[in-house]
Parts: C-alpha cells; structure tokens; sequence
C-alpha cells in the first residue's frame, strides 16, 4: 500500500543481509521521518562510497586508494601475508592492532556445494603473490567453522611447497570467556596447547 | 579501520531499526560488492523518496502527493475514519483490503514516561477532524498492548462525547493460530465474545 517510491527503497533495503521485507520496511519508514538528517545524508554517502571505494587490487581491502592504505604504508612488512576470507575479518584484525604485514582477502571460503572452488578464491593469485614477494610467512586466518578449517587445510597443503612459514590462528579460550560456556572442542584445543605460566 | 566513506556508510545505516554497529558494517560491505545493481540505486531511491514523500497534512499517510491517494480517493467513505498508530499499521490495515474509510495516524501511543502526551499525539486535532467531517463511526485500531489500550481508552473517552460511534478491533483467535499456543488472555477475550456458528 505504499507508493513506488517508498515501495522501491523498501525492495532494496530488504537485499541487504540482516533485513528482511517488515524490518526493510520499518526502516524505510524511520527514514522517512528524517528525511534531512537521515535519509538524503545516507543517499549522498551511498553514493559517495560507490564511486570512490573499490578493492585494491593488491590485497582485496576496500579503500578508496589502490593499493589501498595497508599496502601502501612502508612500515608493513610485505613478507608476511594474513589470509583472511572477507574484508570484515580484515578489519578486526586490524582492530586488534598487533598485525604489521599486509593482508590477502579471498572473498569467500570454499564451499563446494554452492560452486565456490579453489577458483573463484582466486587460490593461484594468492600462490603467485606469496611466490612473487617471496613471502616468509602466510598466516591462515580463517573461521573455525568447517568450511573454514576445509579451506586452511586446504591452502595450507597448496602454500607448504612454496617454502614460507604456514601458520594458523591459535583455538583456546577466549579472553573474557567463562569455562563454563566453552564448547569441548575449544577446550581440548586449549589444554592441548597450554602454555607454561610466566613464559 | 575501513576508510571514511565506508564508515560514514556504516554510521548513518546503525541509526536505522534492527540494525546495529555490526550488521551496518555487514550491509555496508555487501552493498560494496554490489555497487552498481544495489549501492548506487538505493542511493538514488533514497534520495527521490526523501524528496518526493512526505506526510498527508489530512491523514499523516506517507505519500507523495498531498493530500494522499487514500484521502484523495472519492470511492472511500470520509465519514469512517480508522485511528492507527503508525503508517505501518495504515498499511497492514489497507493489504487486508476490507476497510473503505479513511485513517488518521497519530504517529505513536501515549507513553507519559517517554514524555509522550495527548498534545504530542495531536489528539486535540483528531477531534477536530472528527467534528468538521461528522464523521459517523471511529475505529480505535491500536496495538493490543499496555500503551495501544491506554491510547484507546483515552481516545474513546475524549470521543465519546462528539457524538460518533467508537469501536474497537475485535479480539481473538488469529486465523491460523493455535489454541495451545495462545496465551490465557487472548483465548478469555475469544471466549467472552464467542459468535453464534452459521450467523
């Protein structure tokens, strides 16, 4: 019963992951109620961030830079290599602030039943670009959800005959985490790599 | 540590309903995949909707001619009017397709502790509205929770006098709805005003 206009935003916003067709609505709707302060403010911005951002064409970060910022900063260390699955993990890495190399975005993880094999990750670019900056380290971030490990192991047994370091993310207890809440498997992870106090 | 389009991006979207700093980021990023079928029409329908919708100065529909294409409609009966809360809930009522009146929306519910009064509803020009179109029957259509009941209770009281007849939506069984899943006070409301079979 809306009009086109609204019923267009409603259609578009609902495309987006997390809204269905009631919540794309009810946004629609308190956009509407702040047109000036909401609505056209986030028009301009949508638009401004198409034309200006992309994915660097090094890594797969989104910036509006290529090289994005990451790859362009002499302070990182271009030998070591972080794989991460999305631009999302890319920036919680970041977030934690401890990481100085640079980053390789593979845009997914594998997942053969829905058709995305070693190719649409664009694997051999990432086998190249280790080979080409002769990489020291490649660090395995990905989710340790199954198709995450799938696609560690994965890369792991592809990037181990190119000579770098492989290394993968430490499993244990989250810092804040209660025993109490943690999964078996987190916890045999984590007592099968303790660490000696005080090291 | 996205760059400052995407953040402003990301910003402005965890200001809409149902959607917080984290699934912003999410959306934001899927838009960025899709910048030319998604991103770039969304901020082009945002920015024709902000201009052209706005609220009918007789009902408060969203629409964008004033007044709205159910005001302006000769086929519907003015002397009916339908209270709702929201514009939402105009259009839950219109995709039911039985009502042939018009609506007034208040644009919420009383809440005395959120500062929300009948001055802040515009109650007193509901009653005018009332008055200047003799109108006939005003059909109470709030939410049947603590706010929506009180709102109703107000508004009948401050009706009544002006001579229309107040109702209410009826309450009871949803079609669908299963006896063992609704709860004591819908199934006492449904049996209190339980109908003759074959009426």
């Amino acid at each position: 019963m809306a009009n086109d206009q609204i019923e267009r935003v409603v259609r578009l916003l609902a495309r987006l992951p997390g809204l269905g067709p009631r919540s794309a609505q009810r946004a629609a709707l308190a956009m509407l109620k702040r047109p000036d302060t909401l609505m056209l403010p986030l028009a301009e911005a949508l638009e401004s961030c198409a034309r200006a951002v992309g994915p660097c064409s090094n890594c797969g970060n989104l910036d509006a830079t290529d090289p994005c910022r990451i790859c362009a900063d002499p302070k990182r260390d271009p030998r070591t290599l972080c794989v991460v699955a999305e631009v999302e993990d890319l920036w919680a890495v970041e977030r934690a602030a401890v990481f100085r190399g640079l980053y390789h975005v593979l845009g997914g993880t594998l997942r053969a039943l829905d058709g995305v094999g070693p190719e649409q990750l664009g694997v051999d670019r990432l086998l190249r670009r280790v080979e080409d900056v002769g990489a020291e380290e490649v660090i395995l971030a990905l989710a340790a959800t199954v198709d995450g490990q799938t696609t560690s192991h994965y890369l792991a047994e592809r990037l181990m005959p190119l000579g770098a370091r492989v290394t993968r993310l430490a499993h244990g207890v989250p810092i804040g985490g209660e025993l109490n809440y943690l999964d078996e498997g987190t916890l045999d992870a984590a007592l099968r790599a303790r660490q000696p106090v005080g090291a």
